[in-house]
Parts: C-alpha cells; structure tokens; sequence
C-alpha cells in the first residue's frame, strides 16, 4: 500500500491512500485520520485500509480525488523521532576528506547516526527557506524506513520485522557548519535544517525485490536545475535497516512511527555520480585538485525520483524543491 | 501558574494545574487536555486557566484532587524538540578531560547543542530501565525551558520573550558510551537514553527574581542513594536560554512545545559539589590522581530538588527515580 499525507492546516495532516499509479488517492477516513494515528494502531487498522485499497485500485471507493503533489506534506509531518545513519561507507570516508575530520572510530563495525529534529518536516514541493547561501546548501539524497514500536535492546531480526513503511527523503544539509558541529562532539544541529520527504510511503511489498536484506536496491537519480546529477544505487548499504533500527533501539525504546535514514545513497564507483553536492565536490577535489562545483544559491531547483533497475519509477513520487531566502 | 501532567494511559498524558504548595491539582479540563495542546494554544487559553488557577487556590474549584507524584508523567510526556546545551563552560571543561576528547571549537562563545530524543520522556518517579552497569550510568541534574513557536534567525531577546515554562531535568547518560559516540562527530545517541523531569512546569514569573538574565538563580540539590551529593547552582550558566534558543533557531523555526536544556549545572568551585557523577569522578582524578566513586548500579537512587537561596524548596517537586535492569 502507499500512503501520503496531504496539508490540512494541522500539524499531523489528512492521511489518503495512493493509487498504484499515484495519480489518484482517497481518505483514509476516520479510522486513520493520520499517518502517526495509523502507525501506532498498525495491526488493527490495516486490514480495513487493504480493503479500501482495494476499492481505490477497483476505482469503486467513494471520494477518490487527484494526488496533487503540492497538496502533499511529508507522509509523517511530524514524527516522534528521526535518526538518520550514514549507512554508506564510500560516502563517509568522502566526506572525512570534504570535512577534514578525523576518521571516525570503528566506522565500519559500528554505524554512525545522529539524532536529527522531527518536528517540522517539509513536504515534497514546499520551498526550502534558508537564511544564507554562505552556509553552504546541499541536498543529500537517501532511503529511510518508519517503524511500528521496537522494545530497547531489540536484535536486527526483529528490528527489521518492524519496519512498517518505505520512504524517500531530502536531508537538507548546511555544509560550512557541519564539521565545527562534528568537531564540538555533539553532532549536527545548526547544519541540519528541516528534512524534506517525497510524497508516497509503501509498505515495503511495493518495492518487490528491490526491497531485500533490509536495504532498497533502487537507483536515486538526483536532478540539479534540470541537469543530471547522479544516479547512485542503494544496494551498496553497508549497515541494512535492521541493523540500524537495532542502533537506535540499543538504550531506548523507539515509539511507533520512528524513522530511521540510510543517509547520503553512495556507490563506490562514481560513474553513477554522487546523491549531493559535497560527496561530488570532494571527488573533484580527489581528481583534480580542486572542487569546480558550488553548493546551491537562493532560486536553486532540485528533484529527485528513486528508479527500479529496469529504469521504471519507484512508487515514493518524487521530491522537487527549489531553495529560497528565509525571511526574518 | 504550574502545571503538571497525569498518566491516563495516553501519551500526551492529562493536564493539570498544581496548587502552589504541590500538594493538589485540578484538571485543566477539555480546553487544555494536554500540555502540548497548551502550548500550540497559549495566548488563547492562558486567562481562562488563570482564572482557574485563582479558584484552586482559594479551595473553590470543582474536583481539586491530591497530586501524587507516581501518578505524575513528564509535564510534556512527548514534545516536539528536545535540545540539550552544555551552558555550564565548566562543567564542559571538566567532561574534556574526563573523556579525553579533544578541545571544542569556540566552546565560549558558539554554544554546543545536541538535539536529544524526544518521543518517551519519563516521569519524576518513573523507574529508569537500562541494559547493563557497564555502559557507566549516570544522573545529570539541569534546568530547561519550554518555548512557543519561534522563527527561524530570531534573536535572544524575541527568544527569550518565548519562554512559556520552566522545567527541572534529570538527563541521564551512559557514560562508557559517550565518548566514541563524541569521536564520531555525530553526537550523543546511545549514549542518551530517555530524559526524565521533575513533575512540575512552572511559568517564570513562580521563580521571582531567581529567574534573571535567562538563567534559573536555583541551586539543584541532588541525593545518590540517600546521601548528598550536590547542589550546585544556576547561576552561572555561560549562556542564557535566550542565547540557547536563538542558537537552535538559528537555521530552522521551532514549534511550540520545543524544550532547551542548559546542560548539567556546574559551578567554578567545587565546593557545592556537582550534579552528575561524572564531574565528580574528574574532580577526584584531578585532586588525587584517581576516581574513588563509580557509576550507578541497579537499584540506585537518585533525587533532585531545586531550592531558592533562603533554602526553601523551589516549585518543580522532586526527582525521585531508581535505576533498575531492562528486561529484553
């Protein structure tokens, strides 16, 4: 099933059931006004929302109405927690190199996640407003999981058995205050503004075998002002989704609708070029010498569609986000 | 005014509004049923509260009931944002060496923040649940706020004018996690189970002239297995909660409910002993060559009560909370 929120004036939103070709959605009425009222009542109110899917799919159910991506929140506007990973080896030790920090201990048997805000998610085509071009705006590309609840101390097995929805996002990244943040000890705050999120979340059956071993076997091809700008892959994971999940569960108990993110998708070859702007400027310097591109100005367009491998879209929608000055 | 919140069995919990002698409360009634509905509707329920207030002081409300602190959750059980500080430069200072970590960058005039979970706070006599001793259990006593909504770039004037609510924390850390997790720049996760909270939410004006310069002038006394410990004192917080909470707005806007720590309270000289064990533990290192006291063990005690300078107790309650082993 696909699920998305759409914008009602409250913080939690209207949750709709998608159509497969995400053309049209429906309520998903009083039952699960939201997605945060359906993930903690998951088991109890899924078979009626299969039915009704069913209708949606058949054309039969009642109030079926176009899925207006601008209408769309993130599928969880606010969620109860948001701990994003960088699952992806290659692009860590590249951006050790962009940072300058030193390497991180045990980065390869122990994942790295930070605890990012949760409160204030952007939907798919809401204008990112940001105070200043100095900080350096980057985009970063990634898959992400939410959850149902994962008691403390969980095994990845189980974890993974808890992961409820698939979701696609745009973790927005301010890159000249990230390594001061890195090097303080006390991680990303400042270079981490609201996170941005396509519009579909799905049960990981509609990914079929493009979902295995906790990791999303998509391509995520990034466009910046309608250019090309990479097509990295998700297979190349290092840590899977359970093994993450489990992380974040090691002391604490993780609340129903938790998401958990990959980080920045990242491939160690980089034909397929790179899920943001920082990973592709070290490469360059890596090349070259120096980095030849710049982080996004005010006016900036980025969008982003995730692609099964026989280059058909994935069901997430797509994120398409242009950047715009904050205004005090 | 002073506010706490009641388990019912739902998360957000019930709200109530605490006699000024903390020893009944009356419901805040379905116009305020939580403390995160309060706070996304201030300005426009606060005169009927206050009036409610006067009728539970003079003894004439309807349904004044004893307030039982077991019964008490965190006054906000799941809130938007948790940023925790480290305000007090000399408790920082102190952690640097305990952890052996290298200097923080600007650490006296660029605040360290790191964003904490959120979502499963616990209450004031709340067991604490945590998997094993080895991970060095420790208490950590602060003062925080409770903000309304607050734009993005505000300055700490605007900032401060935001402060709703004044809270007294309990942030436990693991210890023997800490430090890797610094190493890896991306901040305090496991290290930081959940956050626990003295029972009560008062607004400033309860605190009188001990709410100055956007610091709580309280001194914490905090008692480890019935002896005492500590009572180190607010006042000479490095950064006012003006300062913090600009800091945390800085690149984003935060939404009502958001809470700002300062950070475990620490003051220059040692003499008033400190709030966590872990500054204890430094201090005896640097006066002897080695620590003498140890982290918690299961079924430790730990309590916390902020006092005014002529000694009476201050409006939060009490901490009052035993460290017992999670069950997988």
């Amino acid at each position: 099933m696909r699920f998305a929120t759409l914008k009602n004036g409250f913080k939690d939103g209207r949750l709709v059931l998608v159509s497969r070709d995400l053309t049209t959605c429906v309520s998903a009425g009083p039952m699960a006004p939201s997605l945060i009222h359906l993930m903690e009542r998951w088991d109890e109110l899924l078979p009626q929302l299969r039915q009704l899917d069913q209708r949606l799919q058949a054309g039969t159910a009642e109030g079926i109405q176009p899925l207006v991506p601008e209408q769309c929140a993130a599928p969880l506007p606010r969620s109860p927690q948001w701990c994003d990973a960088s699952a992806f080896l290659n692009h860590g030790r590249l951006m050790e190199r962009a940072f300058n920090t030193p390497p991180i201990p045990d980065f390869d048997t122990i994942p790295v996640m930070y605890q990012g805000a949760s409160d204030d998610f952007l939907g798919p085509c809401d204008d990112v407003l940001l105070p200043s071009v100095q900080d350096g705006i980057d985009f970063e590309g990634e898959f992400g999981v939410i959850v149902g609840e994962v008691p403390m101390g969980a095994l990845p097995q189980a974890c993974l058995a808890a992961v409820r929805l698939i979701v696609q996002i745009n973790d927005w990244s301010l890159r000249a205050l990230g390594p001061r943040e890195m090097r303080s000890g006390f991680g990303f705050l400042q270079a981490k503004p609201s996170t941005s999120f396509a519009p579909v979340a799905v049960t990981p059956d509609e990914l079929g075998t493009a979902w295995c071993d906790g990791r999303v076997h998509l391509g995520l091809r990034v466009t910046w002002n309608g250019v090309h700008f990479g097509q990295a892959h998700g297979s190349e994971m290092n840590f899977g989704f359970g093994q993450l999940i489990a992380h974040a569960a090691r002391t604490r108990r993780l609340t129903a609708g938790t998401i958990i993110g990959s980080g920045t998708v990242s491939n160690e070859s980089s034909q397929r070029g790179s899920a943001c702007i920082a990973e592709r400027r070290v490469i360059e310097i890596l090349e070259t010498g120096a980095a030849s591109t710049g982080f996004m100005q005010f006016g900036d367009h980025v969008s982003m569609q995730a692609v099964f491998d026989d280059g058909t879209d994935a069901p997430f929608g797509r994120v398409n986000q242009y950047v715009r000055q904050a205004r005090p």
